[in-house]
């Protein structure tokens, strides 16, 4: 199971009345943060999450609403004790941007290893935190590049279910119960001068779970790819009324029906809106705008969280 | 009458249940920042204060809570529409800062001046905004190097009152009456080949008012000087406690009865403490360690408002 908690659902600004887009993922007690505006660290505090086992950062593109609060959420997570390296990820230009930022945080007692615009998939063993492997991963993170004023990068999650051991499989197989074990935790073992493989004890491939996070930008063809049967989709909605349309291809955003008709398209099994513009007070006045093209649309709000459970 | 409003009393990080410390100063319509830590605009807005009309922002030092606001700032005083410069004054390396964080806000509508560590008091008008001048000021900033763990300006504020135009002493000096509204205007006037000053036409000199903000610092001893007379002293008091002394000493800021001290011995008229650590969640346990040494010590909270006139 992991637990995600929407720590904002706003755009543009911070406003008294909503924090602003960014997503905490919560994965056996490690968390992968996507996107750090200005208050994202008092959400989490709102939402009572600590801040030591942030183990990677995903920024989607260096706009202030997405980033503005990344210096201090960093020395804050200083302050909690931790002293292991942190990864973040981001678009073109992030590395540039750390450095700028790091004048208000020169001195953090751990590494920072910053990815800019990864052109593969990154995988991550969950050992004590998220460690990057070339191996079995626990959660691998896509990246796309998305349609906005400035290089802006969509977010793939896939949490991988673990196969199950199957006996009967390693007898016939002629597995020796000594390694019954091992080839549960690598991929091969060899023993005796013979080489096995976990193919020989473990029982058929299980679907995991899949999480999109596409914010900011226009909905063009290839997220429909990108987020193919995600079991949960979140989407920025920054304007929900139809008739901004033409704000919304200027700008660079979506509206909700732009949303939902990606979710629809992606084969989602449920859409939540989020990035709302500040001049948007009340979302839900919208709702029907997505829910017209995509059923399971429902509005994102500061600090809901969903729990995605392997079924 | 100059309405100045606590944004935040909080040190440190920025918690749910308080705002970190900053002071907006609002002068007939014009205003005065001082420091801008994360949640600052939100806290602006919460006190229905506009953003435009900002031309002046004063950084303490460049410690996170106290500036990692200030890029998204000045993205949201650009989208507010202002395009005449804006002032910033702060410590030794707030250039390097402002350029370093101007990676997240590098495209602003208007010019922003940053005056590193200024050696001498800065004098301004307020015309249409406030401007420096060598002239007769509206308002006066003055700094004082602080005792912090990183180089440190306090800040005074002198706002002038002005003088009242005496129709007796004008006829006296046999000034012209074609002068004696340019002589409430200008310090020195020439008219048919003679000097006439702004001393012939005006009574005496009146008090104004005066204002000190000090955060973050041991209390040095010449804090006292500084605030010498203060209508409106506010402090930080870091710690509430007597026992915190040691803390204080450690991290190079001060104590509630410390900074009672300082206003008692400055002679000044109201002491207002702010800059609360993030572990004193109920400051007003501690408060008679303030009051004992100095009476007119009260408690700063987000979003208190002060109205000082001139007597």
């Amino acid at each position: 199971m992991i637990n995600v908690t929407l720590l904002g659902c706003g755009g543009g600004m911070p406003m008294p009345f909503r924090n602003l887009a960014s997503l905490l993922i919560n994965y056996k007690g490690r968390k992968i943060l996507i996107d750090c505006g200005e208050g994202t660290q008092v959400s989490m505090r709102l939402a009572k999450s600590g801040f030591k086992s942030i183990d990677i950062i995903c920024i989607t593109h260096i706009h202030g609403d997405h980033i503005v609060g990344l210096p201090g959420l960093l020395s804050t997570i200083g302050n909690s004790g931790r002293e292991e390296e942190l990864i973040i990820i981001g678009p073109e230009g992030i590395k540039d941007t750390i450095e700028g930022l790091s004048v208000i945080c020169p001195y953090l007692p751990y590494e920072i290893k910053v990815m800019e615009s990864p052109k593969k998939n990154l995988k991550f063993e969950l050992k004590d935190k998220f460690e990057l492997t070339n191996d079995y991963s626990d959660v691998e993170i896509s990246m796309i590049d998305l349609e906005h004023s400035s290089p802006c990068l969509g977010y793939g999650f896939y949490i991988n279910r673990k196969r199950k051991f199957d006996v009967d499989k390693a007898v016939n197989n002629n597995v020796p119960k000594i390694l019954w074990s091992k080839l549960q935790k690598y991929n091969s073992y060899e023993f005796e001068g013979k080489l096995y493989f976990s193919d020989m004890v473990l029982g058929n491939k299980r679907r995991g779970l899949k999480l999109s996070y596409i914010t900011d930008s226009r909905p063009i063809d290839s997220i429909k790819e990108f987020i193919k049967g995600s079991d949960l989709f979140i989407c920025e909605g920054t304007y929900g009324s139809d008739d901004d349309i033409e704000k919304a291809i200027k700008n660079k955003h979506m509206t909700f029906r732009e949303a939902a008709s990606l979710a629809k398209e992606g084969e989602v099994k449920k859409l939540i809106l989020t990035h709302f513009s500040p001049s948007l007070i009340e979302p839900d006045q919208y709702i029907e705008n997505g829910k017209e093209v995509f059923k399971n649309t429902i509005l994102g709000s500061d600090r809901m969280e969903e729990n995605l459970t392997f079924k």
